[in-house]
């Protein structure tokens, strides 16, 4: 059983929503199952908060936080996970089953904060959302049919969350590095390959995906995430150093 | 596995619903799940066929068929459930969680039809509609909230239905490093530290110690291994062209 602790450090992120009653929808269906921290990025209109089915959510949307990019949005998260329609495009990262993943969610939850991301109604999740995430979510429905209406999607997801009440086994307790160590790492990795010679300029920006996902499914653990940084800075260092 | 023809025995059936976006929102659902046998009971927009968020679930709507009265819609079927909010109202039926009663339901589509009622927006099923059930389904949201909202709630109900009857997936499989691979990456990582004076020529013996098992940690899968090698191989060369 999730306590209201642990179910605090659920994330639903919502990406760039077009319709407010989407956004009303997803607050309702948090609500209804206990979770209550809603951040938007970009949403398409900023009357979002008026959202009017939202019946009685209205103090779960006036508590939401609104940003401007994904980074910022997980910064605090040590699990980011992608919701996806897995269509045509062929996903880069590992996908889980909803059923499979709300047990991994649900341990986590024991420990860090966990980001869960839902893309616009018309386009989901862009390939750059979807480099933050560690791996991707997939209801299962028929397939070649339709993707799922967001604000069910986002009912259908958190009720698996909860249905899963039964005591898990405990893990090692693992305190992973959280997403914004992860984009420090990113980053610097990427600059190394870069002063180094390892990417060019040319394929900087397609570069800056792969290293990211490359990050997130290494996800190391915050003490050794310290360690990586200390090391990439160094390297960093004498490299710029030696360049003079 | 729900057979194709077990899906078709299952009838979703809308009681006065009032808003089309619901009818449109509990077809699309349908369609996701594999259901495609909806039966609305005085709809209160006889424009309910044009429900407009029911984006490709036209032909289910095309097909759905209109009744007068709850009798008549659950004619055919042998086992009828009515969902409910349970609010003030005491129950003459048994009541059974969604998790319990899919279970049920999934049994008697093996061998007749069922009828799974869903109210109106405002005042869910009356009493008359509920003398027709033979139990009431309960979807488990926190006490005290909001009642969920009619399309999610049909989502919610076809996932379970559907969750009970799929085989889970074994996990993504990993191709993961060679422990050669994993002491490559790690003789790599302490040259890189030795050489940009992280690591004292004084720890580099226990600093290998803590970065082989840091790197054993970390466990990359093979073609991330291949990267992070390319990526720790050109910067020792740079490393030690700009040293010279």
């Amino acid at each position: 059983m999730l306590t209201e602790r642990q179910c605090r450090r659920l994330c639903v992120v919502l990406v760039r929503t077009r319709n407010p009653l989407n956004i009303g929808a997803a607050a309702r269906a948090m609500s209804n199952f206990g979770f209550d921290q809603l951040r938007v990025v970009q949403p398409y209109e900023l009357a979002f908060r008026e959202a009017r089915s939202a019946v009685g959510a209205a103090e779960l949307l006036k508590t939401s936080q609104q940003y401007e990019n994904v980074t910022d949005t997980v910064a605090d998260c040590s699990l980011v996970i992608g919701t996806s329609a897995i269509g045509n495009r062929l996903p880069e990262q590992p996908i889980r089953t909803l059923q499979a993943g709300a047990k991994l969610i649900s341990n986590r939850l024991r420990s860090g904060r966990v980001a869960l991301l839902f893309g616009s109604e018309k386009t989901g999740l862009s390939n750059e959302d979807l480099s933050h995430c560690h791996w991707l979510l997939h209801i299962p429905t028929l397939p070649g049919h339709l993707s799922m209406n967001l604000g069910q999607a986002v009912a259908v997801t958190l009720y698996e969350l909860m249905r899963q009440n039964r005591p898990t086994k405990s893990k090692p307790n693992l305190n992973l590095a959280t997403a914004a160590d992860l984009e420090r790492l990113t980053q610097l990795l990427l600059q190394a390959a870069t002063v180094s010679g390892f990417v060019s300029t040319q394929s900087f920006y397609s570069s800056e995906q792969k290293l990211r996902r490359l990050m997130r499914r290494l996800h190391p653990q915050a003490e050794d995430g310290e360690i990586l940084l200390g090391i990439l800075r160094q390297i960093l260092w004498k490299l710029d150093r030696d360049k003079g």
